[in-house]
């Protein structure tokens, strides 16, 4: 056996891979993939934007570019991102190979091998693949319906030699699809403040809210510009354009992007710049912004046939958020029950989902799981659903 | 300050930024950079192909693609590599984000912060970042025109507790212009065989020989396939296609493939899918194989402008290789030379390049200087080789 290292020694394979080849088989309806519709992508939309370019802009598109981006990206980005309020200019922006490589780059930047750093429970799988890739002891802070729990933060935030960083998705939560209040924002800013604890916000599905009125609870605390803490905030190109581009962006202080610049040198060298020189003019023609009010829309509209779906079929012992945007819906059992079960009991019946335990980074919680509406009509959810429904009576009664 | 990790700590700014942002002057002549001239680049032939794809695959160029690739560019790509005569079928096949991105993940599956290397001095800059961003500690081997230093090697397989792996690239070496002999090579796998040292062969230029008689000394070590060593073999299409679609791949047993996914896995997810379907329509059009030869002659016409240009420019006491292919001429000036001397003079001259020492994992052995042709015209070489030949002679008399 080759002499491979400590780190990666402990990498193990998630279940998640096999569930992933379940959910492409055509005779299984998948609630487990966090990926948009094929049918969504703006396939005709970038095909006619390329064709317009020049050609000095196409050939950039074959060739490196800077480590951080390119400049016109950047700049066209930078726009996207100070419309919602970010300080672009008093930070750097830089792209990255989808959010995931910000988060891994975020890793190596904070964490030697054995260092704490805090996340949420559940948590977004990618980061703890991210985090534990790096070597990172995970320190889980549970969230409700209006965010962290914040009287554990502030003891893990006490401690002598508190955890690298606190890393939250706080916008449509993957996988517990609340979003974060503002009052919850704020007490998580406080209990940070002068605490040597960055905070990395992560915001893939901000942009997919259904309402007007919850628009105010949507602001970054980045936007905010909270001072005394250092924040890290990232974003993707995945749910607003493809996620196929792997195209993400780290918007962070200047003494955490050098370092964060020289680990993307290193792992890349540059984010493809074919992805880049699309994306920059998606932004610049300005279809981004009735793209992402189409998917909006859409997302919407599946997301009210599974609640409807819900409310209907799920035995009443089933707690779960009725989402106010991105793509998941979170279902909470009884203590005690086995999601592994259930999930055994669905792919018979022609169904798959995410079992919770997936999402715990202890890899033990198993009363809970996430279904996605992102990537089904209306119709197959109303298939999908009572199947879901069924197996869960049949293991919970 | 915030609390960096140890192995980023340590990390530096590459004074190639610098470089590369005066070698984007107009007025300045580069022979700096290792990219290919952008109007080389198959613009119109990718555009074409894009357009001719079914909207289904179209579709999944918006996509999530499995972490190892898309598997119609694995197949495309695995029949690419047979018929070099890698043996793909015994081994796994990985699609990375450029090639770097798979010197990156080799170094993280084997490298804890503090364990030994081997690479060649002179060495390709993004293997020491890739290496170094790991916490690798690097031992270089000196190569000569016909490859590694043999005596040496043996000596640093022999030690008790041996470097992690050896990093060689032997196919129109970067920096040093040079191509491995079979016989050197037949030396160097002898001296590895049941060492426990993994080989790992980096093969980005090879397909850009400029002399039939050269090719059977371009068989990568991989595809011989020799008994008691781990090779990972690694690749791009950077050079044959275009850097900006990051892609590159590697071929590596099951063992280190595992790991290797895993890695990859958290770094990116996967690589940009938009770029493989390109990838794949370029290769199985078959327009890969004649852009490939169209490439090969225009790098061999700029390979002999510089070299005509050396011989009737350069100092007699310069010593440099005759590229038989790939995109460098390496010169070797007299022991004690500076090179950052000379290029001090040759920028107030209008013309730029690489010092001998960026590329010395120590950073210091400077009496060397790294001419790159790809990217010039013959006009533009017959310019600026006097601007760097006046000022060696400022220099070294």
């Amino acid at each position: 056996m080759p002499r491979f290292s400590t780190s990666v020694s402990a990498l193990r394979s998630s279940a998640i891979r096999e569930l992933m080849s379940l959910a492409s088989r055509p005779d299984i309806i998948s609630f487990a993939g966090g990926m948009p519709g094929n049918e969504l992508f703006p396939v005709d939309e970038v095909e006619e934007l390329f064709r317009g370019l020049d050609t000095k802009t196409k050939q950039a598109a074959f060739q490196y570019g800077p480590t951080p981006g390119l400049p016109s990206l950047l700049e066209s980005l930078g726009g996207f991102l100070e419309r919602k309020g970010l300080p672009v200019k008093k930070n750097r922006l830089m792209i990255t190979t989808g959010s995931q490589q910000a988060l891994s780059i975020v890793a190596r930047a904070f964490v030697d091998p054995g260092d704490q750093v805090l996340t949420e429970y559940p948590c977004f799988i990618g980061a703890i693949a991210a985090f534990r890739s790096a070597g990172a002891q995970i320190v889980s802070i549970p969230v409700d319906e209006e965010g962290l729990d914040i009287a554990m933060l502030r003891k893990e935030a006490a401690r002598p030699d508190p955890a690298k960083f606190l890393y939250i998705t706080p916008y449509f939560h993957n996988p517990a699809g609340m979003l974060y209040t503002s009052e919850r924002k704020r007490e998580l800013v406080e209990a940070l403040q002068g605490r040597d604890i960055p905070l990395i916000e992560d915001d893939a599905y901000g942009d997919l809210w259904f309402s007007e009125e919850d628009r105010e609870r949507l602001t970054p605390i980045k936007a905010l510009d909270p001072e005394g803490i250092d924040i890290c905030y990232m974003g993707s190109f995945s749910k607003i354009l493809g996620p196929g581009l792997r195209l993400g962006w780290l918007l962070a202080p200047e003494a955490i992007y050098e370092k964060c610049e020289l680990i993307k040198q290193s792992a890349d060298a540059c984010s493809p710049s074919f992805s880049q020189v699309i994306a920059d003019a998606f932004i610049r023609s300005g279809k981004i912004d009735g793209y992402i009010a189409t998917v909006r829309e859409e997302y919407k509209h599946r997301a009210a046939s599974m609640t409807n779906a819900l409310r209907k079929h799920l035995p009443e012992y089933v707690r779960w958020n009725e989402p106010k945007g991105g793509f998941y819906i979170w279902l909470t059992l009884p203590e005690g029950a086995d999601a592994t079960e259930i999930l055994k009991r669905a792919i018979e019946g022609g169904a798959v989902f995410v079992t919770g335990s997936t999402f715990d980074p202890a890899g033990k919680r198993n009363n809970t799981m996430r279904l996605s509406y992102c990537n089904n009509t209306p119709a197959e959810i109303e298939r999908g659903i009572p199947i879901i429904a069924r197996a869960i009576r049949e293991v919970c009664g």
